[in-house]
Order: C-alpha cells, then sequence, then structure tokens
C-alpha cells in the first residue's frame, strides 16, 4: 500500500489592523487589507497531519480528537478541492507522479493551547491544513510568491488564515477581483527576524457571556452600521502608516495605531444594530491599566511601551519590546492575581505583581484571582514549519494518536 | 427692605439623539443637533428659588446644602450675568421697575433624587436656575419663542440644560451662528398630552469605576475620533427621521433610532484616544435583555416594544409605551433582582420578576442584588413649573432651608 503523509505546524496570528466585514462571503473577500503579527510556535500553534491513500474512502477530519466528515463541512470541502486542484496541474505536467490528487484523505488536527482559552483557533487551523496538504502533494513552496497563492487557499477556510502562513509582520490585501478573488492573498512585510523584540502577553479573560460568531458578526456590521462604511474608506491609510513603522521599527506609531484600530473595530461592532460587545469590564481594565502605563512612560519624556489589542472575545494581547515585558507582565499580575505563580519562558523565573513609580493605581481595581486567568508570554514568530514523521499526528495503522492529557 | 423671590421646579431631559461634542467651547455650542423626552417632574426634577434684595453682598448658590460663590463658577457666572442683561433690558423700558438686575442674588437648589444615582443633574439644575430668574426678573415667558430664547442662556450654563425648558419631545437646534450662538437653542417638537403614552424606566446601575466626565470626554472625542467625524455629517438625518416617528407616534421606529443613536454615541467614546467607556457588563446584559425583549416581540409579528438608551455613565433608561411597562419592569427585575419589592407608582402595586412567553432566558444572567440599585418608572412630562412661596428653599430670613433627609 503507498502511503503519502505530511506534517506541519503553523502559528496564530493576532492582528494590528483588524479584519471584519466580507465584501463577497462564499469566497471569503474582506472589505479591508488587514495587517498582523504572527506569533512563536514555540508557545502556540496548530499541528496538523495529512495522510492519503488510494484505499481511503472517505475524506475525514479529526480536531482536537472529534471526527468530522469533510465534504459535510463547507470550508473544509471548498479548502481540500483547491489544493487538490492545484495537485491535478502538478499531476498534469508530471505523468508519472501517483495520481494522489484522486485519492481520498485522512486529516488529524490538533491545537497546542486549549480551546476553552478563546483564541481564535481557525487561522492556524487552516493555515496548517493548506501547508500540510502542499507538502502532501508536493507543490511548490520555496519562494514567497508560492506562499500568497497557497494563502488564497486558505483564505477560502477561514479569511485570517491567509495571514498565519508567514512569519513576522504580514499584509492580507483585499484585492481587486470580485469574481475569483485571485488577488486577496497574503504578502509577508517583514519576517520575524527584522524586528525579534516584539513580544505579545496573552491574557486569557473569564467570560460568562458566549459572544457573537466572528462570521455571523461581521456581516451585520457590514449591513447595519453606519460607521463601518467611514472605517473601510480609511482604514488602508491606517494600514500603509503601520507598515511604514513596522519597516522603521517605531514602537510608538506601531502601538497607537494598533489600539486605535482595536477600538475602532469594537466601536463599529457597537455600533451594529442589535449591537455586538466583545469586550467586558475585565478587557475595560485592562485598557486603563495599559492606558496608565504608557502615560507614566510618555511622562518620563518617552513614548508607548506598549499596544493591546482585542479580537472578536474578551481576551487581551499586549505587543510590547522585549525590554519592558517584565514590566507588563508585572502590572498585569498586580491588577489580575494568578492562582499560580507566572514563571516567565523567556526570563525563566517567576514574575510577581509590580507596578512603575508614578502608575496611579486607581485606574483599575485589583480583581480577584481568575478575572485573567491565564497569561501566556510569547513573541513575533516564523511561519508554517515541516515536522518529521516523529511528529506525525497518526500511527503506524493511520489511526489518530490518543493524546496524552 | 424689598426683597423678590421666584421658586420653580424643572424636569430632567434624556436624550434619544445624543449631544456628544462642542464647535465652541465657550458658548457651548454643538457639533449636532440633539432630541430628548422631558421626564416627568413627579418622580425627578430640580426645585430652585432664586431671591435678591439691594442688601445682599455676594451672589451665593446652595446647591443640595453646599454654598458656592457664583462669581468663581464660569458656568453659573456666565449664566447669571446673560439673565442679568436681559432683565437690564427690561428696566430700560420700564424706567419705574425697581432696578434689581444691579443686586446680588441669593439661590438655593436642590435635587428630589440622590447625586449618587448618577443620574445628570445639571440639565435640570441650570434649567430651574434660568426658569427661576427668568420669574424673578419678571421675564415674558408665555410665548414658546420666550422659552426658546431663555435656552440660549440655560445652554451656557450646561448645554443639555436647553432641552429641560420645554416639556414632551424637545429639540436643540446646533444652530449656525457661531460667533455668538444666538440660534442654538431649544424648541418644542410636540408637548406631552400629545403622546403621554411613552413611559420610561430609570435602572439605576451600580459602577466600581468612576467615568470620564463628559466635559472632558466630548472634547477627546471631537479631537481624535475619526468615526466621529462620520457620525456629525449623518446624524441630522436621524434626528429629522425621530421626529417624524414621534409626529405620527411610530414606537417602533422611535426605539429603534433611539437605540442606534446611543450606540453610536457609545461607539464614537470607545474610538477615541484613550477610549471612553461608560457602558458595563450591567449595562452590556440590560441591552441583551431589551433586544430579546424586542425579538419576541417581533417573532410575534409585533414590532419594537422598548428602547434602550445610555448617556455619559452605565445606568439605562428604557423607553416604552405604557401598556409594555409591567412586562418591561418584570423582566428586569427577574435579571436584576431588587433589594425592596418593586412597588409602581401607576399601577401602585409590587411588581414581580416575570418573562415574556417565548424569551430566551440565556441571554443574560440572573445578577445578585445590587447590580441594578434602583428603579424609577416614569413618563413623558411638562416643562418648568413656576411653584408657590410655600416650596420655596428659603425660610423668612433668607437662609437655606435645612433639607429634613
Amino acid at each position: 500500500m503507498f502511503i503519502k503523509q505530511a506534517t506541519v505546524s503553523a502559528p496564530v496570528n493576532i492582528a494590528c489592523i483588524k479584519y471584519w466585514g466580507k465584501r463577497n462571503e462564499s469566497l471569503i473577500l474582506p472589505t479591508n487589507s488587514s495587517l498582523s503579527v504572527t506569533l512563536s510556535q514555540d508557545h502556540l500553534c496548530s499541528t496538523t497531519t495529512s495522510r492519503t491513500c488510494a484505499e481511503y474512502e472517505e475524506n475525514l477530519l479529526w480536531l482536537n480528537g472529534k471526527e468530522v466528515k469533510i465534504d459535510n463541512d463547507k470550508r473544509l470541502s471548498t479548502c481540500l478541492q483547491a489544493m487538490k486542484k492545484q495537485r491535478e496541474r502538478y499531476e498534469a505536467d508530471r505523468p508519472n507522479e501517483p495520481k494522489v490528487s484522486q485519492w481520498k484523505v485522512h486529516i488529524c488536527s490538533e491545537n497546542n493551547f486549549p480551546t476553552a482559552a478563546g483564541l481564535a483557533s481557525s487561522a492556524s487551523g487552516f493555515a496548517a491544513l493548506a501547508y500540510s496538504l502542499a507538502n502532501l502533494y508536493d507543490l511548490p513552496l520555496s519562494d514567497p510568491a508560492d506562499i500568497s497563492d497557497l494563502s488564497l487557499n486558505a483564505r477560502q477556510g477561514s479569511g485570517s488564515a491567509c495571514r498565519s502562513l508567514f512569519g513576522g509582520f504580514v499584509e492580507w490585501q483585499m484585492g481587486r477581483d470580485d469574481l475569483h478573488g485571485s488577488d486577496s492573498c497574503a504578502l509577508q512585510v517583514a519576517d520575524h527576524a527584522f524586528w525579534p523584540e516584539i513580544h505579545a502577553l496573552v491574557c486569557i479573560v473569564s467570560d460568562d457571556k458566549k459572544g457573537t460568531s466572528s462570521t455571523a458578526g461581521m456581516q451585520r456590521t457590514v449591513e447595519t452600521s453606519a460607521l463601518f462604511q467611514h472605517r473601510i474608506q480609511h482604514v488602508e491609510e491606517q494600514l500603509e502608516d503601520i507598515k511604514q513603522a513596522i519597516l522603521k521599527k517605531d514602537f510608538d506609531t506601531f502601538a497607537k495605531i494598533t489600539m486605535r484600530d482595536s477600538n475602532q473595530f469594537h466601536a463599529v461592532a457597537l455600533d451594529t444594530d442589535p449591537p455586538i460587545f466583545y469586550l467586558n469590564d475585565v478587557s475595560r481594565a485592562i485598557i486603563a491599566v495599559v492606558t496608565e502605563y504608557n502615560r507614566v512612560s510618555n511622562a518620563e519624556g518617552g513614548k508607548r511601551k506598549a499596544a493591546y489589542t482585542f479580537d472578536a472575545g474578551p481576551n487581551a494581547v499586549i505587543y510590547a519590546p522585549a525590554e519592558s515585558m517584565k514590566e507588563i507582565i508585572g502590572m498585569i499580575i498586580q491588577f489580575f492575581p494568578q492562582s499560580e505563580p507566572f514563571k516567565d519562558p523567556f526570563l525563566n523565573d517567576v514574575i510577581e505583581g509590580s507596578l512603575v513609580p508614578g502608575f496611579n493605581s486607581a485606574v483599575a481595581k485589583r480583581h480577584e484571582v481568575g478575572a485573567v486567568k491565564g497569561l501566556i508570554h510569547t513573541c513575533v514568530g516564523d511561519g508554517p514549519r515541516i515536522l518529521g514523521d516523529e511528529h506525525a499526528l497518526f500511527d503506524a495503522n493511520g489511526k489518530p494518536k490518543q493524546k496524552s492529557k
């Protein structure tokens, strides 16, 4: 039995200029370009093994251990069919290659972070899916243009997945081809080694309210928000400015634009009918704390030293230069005590709650343990990685491996 | 000793189209027109006695028992000087009248609702101040045009005070005279007797965070929010539409526009740098509950039956037709239990927590007692009232009366 198999990991990305709104729902074409930072796979990633052989009877996916029939899922099958089409073209040029494009696939995918954390796993998940299939099908991946091409397929699984195919700082260009979406792809602005000092603190915020799904929410915003129309006409200017800030390693401007765009995204969500809220009182308190931290930094004649951003949920991601992270983590722990001592993976030491001199602690109350139920300190990272067979998620018999918990 | 004295009460108003932003800070000229509902003075009002005699040496105000030197307060003295100027013109035409415009005044003002309730008292307070001085000075008040003229003075104390000089449904026109603000005044759209079925439930929401003052907040929005520029260009269309809805007694449209404008106001606050939050998790839960109540109403083939609106704080005001108020109060009590049984002043009966059939109770959790710390059921009401001397806030010796607590 001839079996082909490929295992990869792909990173999470968190946008500084948010994607919110589709101009074409079935092709997943956005109403504006967006830009994100790719986070290190050492701390957050999706791992996927794709496997194919002539004997498989169904396209199946095991997602965190749960079996899904791919053909019953529109987004999964759209992405798989697009990859198979690329393999067909590859085979047409190479008559001696096996016709694996005609075989069914078995795919196994896992996240190394708990789904309960409320982190968007669809971006890293669909990026890993597309990247593993590209490897399975021997498609070219050496050139950035190949990755951009691949991002067209990942995008049709989950819009922001296209940005997880590159490391570093990544733009998703909205494109102009409304009919086929052939130019709505990801491009790398700078790789992770260009500005490795950018670190990130993920604050996992507890919430007792189930939020509106981003797919449903963004369409309601497109249909009902008057302010959204203003946003999409002006957000590209912000995107150009933040690209320049990245290329100049100007953290102050990077932070200013990142925070403003996060706020503007949540503003248009609130301007939706009925309104959509993703930020809760703990998110508000994190904003107040970071704002005060930047105020103290500015008062010292300095510049912004931290930037919060929030996706479609209450979790905060705080971007900051590596050198400020100890202060920032100390500050977050001061206001949001943790149930366990926080051992920092970069300093390899426990960080205690603390405030920088001059900080006005009245900007937020000290919360109960559990308001921020976890912290992840990570940094800008590289793009998808090809992993050896020893990392495969299928065993020798082709069964998904039992994840050791 | 010749003493003149006048006692009045003035109502609270809650805007459906919000005032947020000044184009001239010293004249208090707004960036957009606004529209409000005047609430009944039977439940919420400011009472003010103005008193003058030749012997007074200082312009003094006692506000809820606290003495303030008027000449040290820019807004109070601006308003007082404007009123004295009108009196001077009156005296110029009537040489035999006493020259009371040259005398100092003593003013005593009280709210019948606790300041801790977080209800904007400056609107009713400055309206009562202007109206009591107009009476003290025998200025004409019989014609609506006289009241609109008076509103120019009240506006310079506190912008939204101009709307509290009329009952019913009131527009504050932004005007075009940027130099003197001579046309930025209040006009009545319809009086309270035109649509008396409009009731209001004030939900007093507990908050542990001190909000940004509206004066500081709105200027920051004007200076930093991109979305605000869109709002002020389009809000007048909403104002025209809600006026038509009021004149047609079309509650569905009235509710839709009221909720959208409240959300849009909070959206531009959030789009401010740094962002301004007035809504908290309890406010969000009230929005979710009212949204679900309207969804059930619509599902029954009906129309919106309630409209929430939030000013610069977490308190909700829910407008609804009188016939829906029992359901609405029951629903609010169901999610936000009260420490004391709620006795409704209109039904003269206790209302218990309850939900209408088909209501999805999962839209919000049942909160702890105290999350909504008080409810006030009121209705649309009339404009300022002239009260008899038995209601004067000064005793026979001209001392502020001790308020019996």
